[in-house]
């Protein structure tokens, strides 16, 4: 390992975070907080400042990074950014024991959205912003992760914005011009997120809390960017008004998109973004969830307590395929007591998730995409043993390479899964009661199997909420702190696509070679 | 296709069963059953018989079956055997349903053991010996299956036996050995059928069974040397006796072993069997897994309703495992009812399942073996781009194709599962409650989720029962017709490791070629 190099650029990142805690900084001075809030955030910085410099002092003898060296600087700057992330809600004693707070930020940077806040309107403004501002750093790291480490053959998509411009695989052109996407790429997220951020405030306040307005819009612009799904209020958005629900799930679908199509649209290629097979596929998930899920609103209106008019059906339908297809994980109603149809389909989209390269978590759609090619490929091999696939991707031909990574992933991810499920087997929690209030009443659910398997889903593809004691209403608080830093852990994991994380427990990755 | 061929084959096949018929007719005229219940047998033998000679009198202009014939084969016996092994049920009028007779027989066939039958005390004898009799014959027939389709590099170890005599893959030299290794294959299977017979009759009788001791035991033999999982009294092997269920947890643990280890050890060879990765393995699961669950009945004795003493919960713990783990099924408690990390435990037993090359289902425990070294290898070549593994099978280098293969298998078990679960979901039986009698007391829970999921699995694993509404003391019984046929599907493909019955959907693999 090269921990010379490692640690001047974490050193960078700690004085970027630095930096961007100035934001909460400004927004507790804005609201006149105590001088206890301001300084919550006012000491991390400093801490980040000091020893981000001087962990760039020692001299780098050797310039370059290795693969593995890559890929562990990604995991440790996600680590330290939770590390010192975490304080200033123990400081200002909004969330007082440390490992709840890691578990809060981490699911903020990882855009997870997750929390263990049992009564968000304890919260005070910088707290809140700071939680909804960190799903806005951690969307922008991914999508420039996803950029420069994950190799094309795995991703299959991820590297659309580079070879716009310079067709086939030369890496010494992508270099070079890594500089240059890189700031593309961010100007596009600002600007969608400043688009959503204007519209928002062009809605009526929500009732009861008028003041607010701007706050909670820039709130929701910057937390449905990075698709993380902390709330700000009672109910995450179930108060909000239907222009603003709508114009969220539209925001929501749009940044679960790829955001080199983006690009290629601003080069004048819209219609390359159609011919798109990921693009295409994404369309039709999201189009056949809605179908399914209103259509069992629709059909069995008495199997849920909430009595929807058609309008409420569709609106909470696309709301829900928006936030939970995109991992996003706000909600508009209590959708645990929805039809079991419809619930089956918001879990496979949980597993799904949006496409590659966006801020989106989960499997992502291109990897459903060459998984299935690949076992038609595989079944066609079975028919006959000399056949020679040429099946193609997004117009080239697919490598043996792409598909063998996309069934490894799908393994591991089972394998994760089960693993995750079984430690928070153990938990005491299991076989307790939870109760919890929504919009449809007081409901009383049996923490269970169920509520693991969906909670362990819902950090591996980083979106939030569960179902039954995890649910949208429910919360992580009641788990052991054991199985809050293993969720903690798993979300991470689930975000880096999980072999970068793993490498870090293999001893081989330490050594100098 | 070699439509001509492949009718020979199965021709000899169907003149099997009807062979094999004449055993529950014995049966039947044993018990002096009425002369519809032994009609109920005669008919569908007789049927057998002359379809089968009439479908082998054309012409076999080409004597040879490809590859994609030999799987094509291979499934439509099981589907054959099942349309007319389901037949003296409904003649009998035991099962009058069509139907729910094709999921009972293909449940015994597959070795899975899930039941519609609610009321199992109204079957007749010769019913009750046909589907345990359908679990030996499936038995016999995977390992014929496993022996010669399955082609080596995608299972590791279920070439074992052939390997033993004629080291290095000789592909003339085994297809000459092919009869031998058969012969003694089913010897041993047979061999070890009888040796649990001949134990259990050493055994007091039921309490309440007293004249049915050579019956049960006979059915008790059969049905685990199948690792099928049906029951002949209610509570499955509830009410036997400890000495019994000890005996059988053992034997089951033995029939969930590749069966080549055995011939290993009968021509002298017994050190190779320990030093065989897959037997560790399987060894370690078991012991792990009693641990685990032994564990938590012990210290957590107030979470659970039966209050076993510690010889009872070792007991249990050891039945449950065995049965579990060997992918048969049966049960001697509510085990639905043990605390969360038990129930945990036995889910992922449930996914692992036996050895490759036994009777028992799963994804089995060589394919866990490959896959968790596999993605060692793809964590290597991460930290080291020009890594290029050495790791061993079993004392082999272990192949690219095989890891691959093992990959591809876990992706596509991970898809139909959740594509399975999904179909459930869509049964109106979904939150409808259940009742069942337990030895725990009277239970009443709600179809949810949790049932489909393990439903599936069971399903997919050939498991038998799964929890929830579906678990030991509950049915299949409540789901509708379309369901149930989804489930028939599911347990052959999961008999038969999912692509052989894929490919009898792709319209390429019925043209010539």
């Amino acid at each position: 390992m090269n921990f010379k190099k490692l640690g001047k650029i974490l050193g960078k990142i700690m004085i970027l975070e630095s930096i961007l805690m100035v934001a909460p900084i400004i927004v507790s001075l804005i609201y006149r907080e105590s001088l206890r809030n301001v300084l919550a955030f006012v000491i991390p910085a400093a801490l980040l400042a000091i020893i981000g410099s001087l962990i760039q002092l020692p001299k780098v003898s050797r310039n370059t990074l290795y693969q593995k060296e890559g890929f562990a600087l990604v995991a440790f700057g996600w680590i330290v950014m939770t590390l010192f992330g975490a304080l200033p809600f123990v400081i200002n004693g909004d969330i007082p024991n440390y490992i709840d707070a890691c578990f809060e930020i981490m699911s903020g940077f990882t855009t997870t959205g997750a929390s263990i806040v049992d009564d968000i309107t304890a919260l005070c403004h910088s707290t809140l912003f700071w939680r909804s501002f960190s799903h806005w750093i951690g969307g922008m790291g991914i999508l420039v992760f996803v950029l420069i480490f994950i190799p094309e053959s795995n991703e299959g998509s991820s590297m659309h914005l580079l070879r716009a411009e310079s067709p086939g695989p030369q890496v010494g052109k992508i270099v070079s011009k890594m500089k240059v996407t890189t700031r593309i790429l961010y100007l596009i997220y600002l600007g969608l997120t400043i688009l959503e951020f204007v519209i928002l405030l062009f809605d009526k306040p929500i009732p009861g809390y008028e003041n607010e307005k701007v706050f909670f819009s820039a709130l929701t612009a910057i937390g449905s960017a990075g698709t993380g799904g902390f709330g700000f209020i009672p109910g995450s958005m179930e108060l909000f008004n239907p222009f603003s629900q709508y114009v969220i799930a539209i925001f929501l679908i749009l940044f679960g998109v790829n955001f080199s199509l983006y690009y290629l649209i601003l080069i004048g290629q819209a219609r390359a973004v159609f011919k798109s097979e990921e693009f295409r596929t994404y369309g039709l998930i999201v189009i056949l969830a809605i179908a399914i899920i209103f259509g069992s609103l629709v059909l069995y209106p008495n199997v849920y307590p909430q009595n929807y008019t058609i309008e409420e059906a569709f609106r909470h339908t696309l709301f829900q395929v928006a936030s939970i297809g995109t991992t996003t994980g706000f909600s508009s109603t209590d959708f645990n007591l929805w039809p079991m149809p419809a619930v089956a389909t918001l879990i496979i989209l949980m597993i799904i998730g949006g496409m590659a390269g966006s801020t989106a978590g989960g499997t992502k759609t291109s990897r459903i995409v060459i998984a299935l090619k690949g076992s038609y490929i595989n079944i066609r091999k079975l028919i006959n043993p000399r056949y020679v696939p040429k099946t193609k991707l997004e117009g080239k031909i697919m490598e043996d390479k792409t598909v063998n990574g996309v069934f490894a992933f799908f393994t591991l991810y089972f394998f994760m899964l089960i693993a995750v499920v079984f430690l928070l087997c153990l938990d005491p929690i299991n076989g307790q009661t939870v109760t919890y209030v929504s919009d449809a009443g007081t409901y009383t659910v049996k923490h269970g199997l169920f509520s693991n398997l969906t909670a362990a889903i819902s950090c591996m593809s980083n979106i939030g909420p569960g179902f039954e004691a995890v649910g949208a209403y429910g919360s992580f608080s009641g788990y052991t702190m054991l199985s809050k830093a293993l969720l903690t852990l798993t979300m991470l994991i689930g975000r880096l696509e999980i072999l970068p994380v793993l490498i870090l427990f293999n001893p081989k990755a330490w050594k100098k070679f």
